[in-house]
């Protein structure tokens, strides 16, 4: 049976604008596999309703999980929440649940719980909370979508959350070989390999240093004895 | 007006398998945003024809130039020309053009311009080849897409010859102002500079260090002066 696939959608200007580089995706993508979950497709979007709206529903009836990140904090462009509630159709409103946790944190802290930080105890009817242990403001799961903040720390915590709750398929295995050659000379055998180990994942990914090309060949599959027989023809064949 | 729009397709399983951390992405949003073109969204997608079909074609039907990164190298998986072929519906086969660069290159080098090496000239039908003055094999634009190497350094190369046929608009210019302060403290007085300089973009973009937590504010625009009145108003409203 294929693995269950997963979609993520990173909400934010700040990737866009080349402000700020992603580091939840790659968190993501590592995490997943591990898991034997495929991340079939990702996408950025900028902080604008429709459009989160638009890729969100996109993603969701395309793919068996989605993760979003950024956009659920205090501040006036942290519209994810309610793009979310809209996608679902849902009702949102501050929600009893989420109040009390930022009432008991800011209590301890002995910061306001002012109308800023209300907004992120707004969550859609029907939704379940995701716990975040680091700063307390709840992400939350609505049907097969799970929303978590943009701050990596935060992220980190609430994949680290839902994870164990997702039904993950035979974790995918992988080797990984150095070729110092350029991919037009190995190309030939490689795609002779591909073709006798289809039921595996044989892909060339070619990197360029110091003026010399080369490629690292990853191979990828859920069976180790077959994997490694893969990984020794390629020896073979290149030799 | 506002500035020209662009996408970026990046293909590649290995990004999504968290093998490889994306730099393209990052790359090209900081010389989008210097030329005063938009990024307005990024798609990640697998090493798979149907997948590369139809976000090509959602991309090129909802922005103004679409970038791709990846799968034009010589092995098996390099399928990158071929689906952006289908979803242009045009042929695709050797072409003399590209042919003669890569026979040229390889009869400099002494490497054999094998069968491997010759699908790097497929090239669809009315396509205009970009110049790849790191390792020779082209990429191409055709329509208003641009198909460039994943390689990174190839990758740039591209960029740098693309960016400047390209019509750009005022570039976007911006501040960033760091704030030592929760987000929910800020929250309020951030919503009324945003109301107030709607023209502008107001974004708050949290972090967590040290266990405090603090935000940069960044604002952008175009023109300069009024770019400059609204920080200083930034600085007033937080003290």
């Amino acid at each position: 049976m294929p693995n269950p696939t997963a979609a993520m959608l990173v909400i934010g200007d700040e990737i866009l604008s080349g402000r700020t580089r992603d580091a939840n995706m790659h968190h993501l993508a590592g995490q997943l596999t591990e898991a034997g979950i495929t991340l079939a497709e990702v996408r950025v979007v900028s902080d604008d309703h429709d459009a989160i709206v638009r890729a969100l529903n996109d993603l969701r009836d395309t793919w068996d999980t989605v993760f979003t990140s950024g956009g659920i904090g205090p501040t006036h462009d942290d519209i994810t929440a309610d793009a979310v509630a809209d996608a679902f159709d849902a009702h949102i409103d501050v929600r009893d649940d989420a109040r009390a946790l930022l009432a008991a944190h800011y209590a301890r802290t002995g910061a306001e719980l002012n109308a800023a930080r209300l907004r992120m105890a707004r969550i859609p009817e029907g939704a379940t909370l995701i716990d975040n242990p680091v700063s307390i403001a709840p992400g939350f799961s609505i049907g097969n979508v799970h929303v978590m903040a943009g701050v990596p720390s935060v992220f980190q915590a609430m994949v680290a959350t839902v994870l164990p709750t997702l039904t993950g398929g035979e974790p995918m295995l992988s080797t990984s070989t150095r070729i110092d050659r350029g991919e037009g000379d190995i190309a030939g055998p490689l795609g002779i390999l591909a073709q006798d180990y289809a039921d595996l994942s044989v892909g060339s990914y070619p990197f360029q240093k110091d003026g010399k090309f080369g490629s690292n060949i990853v191979i990828r599959g859920q069976d180790r004895a077959r994997l490694e027989e893969a990984t020794a023809r390629l020896a073979t064949l290149l030799g």
